[in-house]
């Protein structure tokens, strides 16, 4: 079925809006459409007014760069967290999945993506000097670098360890290895081949 | 992973209204609020507002109650379409397919949904009384019951009959029987069964 006449133009151009978004088609557009007329005046206007005051008043912390309600983040302005560790990842995404780990009490810093010429998106586009700033500023002992381990990933990682390798902290990234749960026969090689060269003795793979 | 500390309240709030949508996850909806954070301000603003002015300001036609912009829709006012024929459908998604087949030149009649005990649907909640008004007080000739071919649908299919049997009107179905490009071998024995009985002289069938 081809969906390409609509009885109304308030309607065309919501579907319009909708299908804009990743992932969602002229189809389901429709049906998200009209889901939102079944529902209640307030409630649409609920939704649609989130959305213009989430564009128009968020933050972003002037210290990590993470999205917030206020000049300064929470994570920021928390004063029980470690100052003095630094958490570098690529977007609000990952800093919402390292907090759930709940295994890391320092800060963050949001470079905004990840150095992908195939995207144009360059150092100068990220917030690495800002970075760069904050350690040279601050009582920074520790810089851990959360990145994706994919080429751009590895690509940023070296770029920002170029960067700080002169100053005088101490330089980390995630442990790659098997995932917990894993069964070796469908791990790939090339973890697997990391996970033997950095192997771990086994009173510390307890440990944690 | 679970997300449930979110850094913003107003990315929070957005997230909440975006998985409240049918089919949209927590993490679907975090997703697109970021995307949407990309974006301009003026273009967020005009998603948010086509929504807003989408629920505010649409009408549905005096005529049919399909979905319109207007007090007449643009199928019951064009005069180059067949008055004397009515096509009863369900809801709006189903005028735009049937008007997407281009054979039908009749108007159309939206029940709004369908009789669903299931679902507290009754007759009384969708527009059956509005289609006998609207026979009895015009130049009516057919009928065409196009609702889908669940229980749901022959139950208001049944139901409508039953009201509009004793109005000097032609009252037909869509047609049931095995789907173009289907292999007999696939097609479910009911419909086998029903394609059967109701089958067509070659010529006609051809013909179409």
């Amino acid at each position: 079925m081809n969906i390409d006449k609509y009885p109304s133009k308030l309607l065309e151009n919501a579907v319009n809006e909708f299908s804009k978004l990743p992932g969602i088609g002229r189809k389901s557009a429709l049906r998200l459409v009209l889901h939102l007329l079944r529902q209640n005046t307030e409630e649409v206007n609920a939704f649609g007014n989130s959305l213009i005051e989430l564009r128009n008043e968020i933050k972003h912390c002037k210290i990590c760069h993470n999205i917030s309600d206020t000049e300064i983040c929470s994570i920021c302005s928390n004063k029980a967290r470690n100052e003095s560790v630094i958490c570098v990842v690529e977007n609000i995404r990952d800093v919402m999945s390292v907090e759930n780990t709940q295994q890391f009490n320092g800060l963050y810093h949001v470079l905004g993506g990840i150095i992908s010429p195939m995207d144009g998106i360059g150092p100068a586009d990220l917030e690495i000097d800002s970075l760069v700033k904050r350690i040279e500023s601050g009582e920074i002992i520790e810089v851990i670098l959360a990145l994706s381990t994919t080429m751009e990933g590895d690509t940023t990682n070296f770029y920002i360890y170029r960067k700080l390798r002169n100053l005088n902290i101490k330089l980390s990234t995630l442990a790659r290895g098997v995932s917990i749960g894993d069964e070796l026969e469908y791990t790939d090689e090339i973890t697997l081949g990391r996970s033997l060269t950095n192997r771990v003795p086994y009173e510390s793979s307890v440990g944690q």
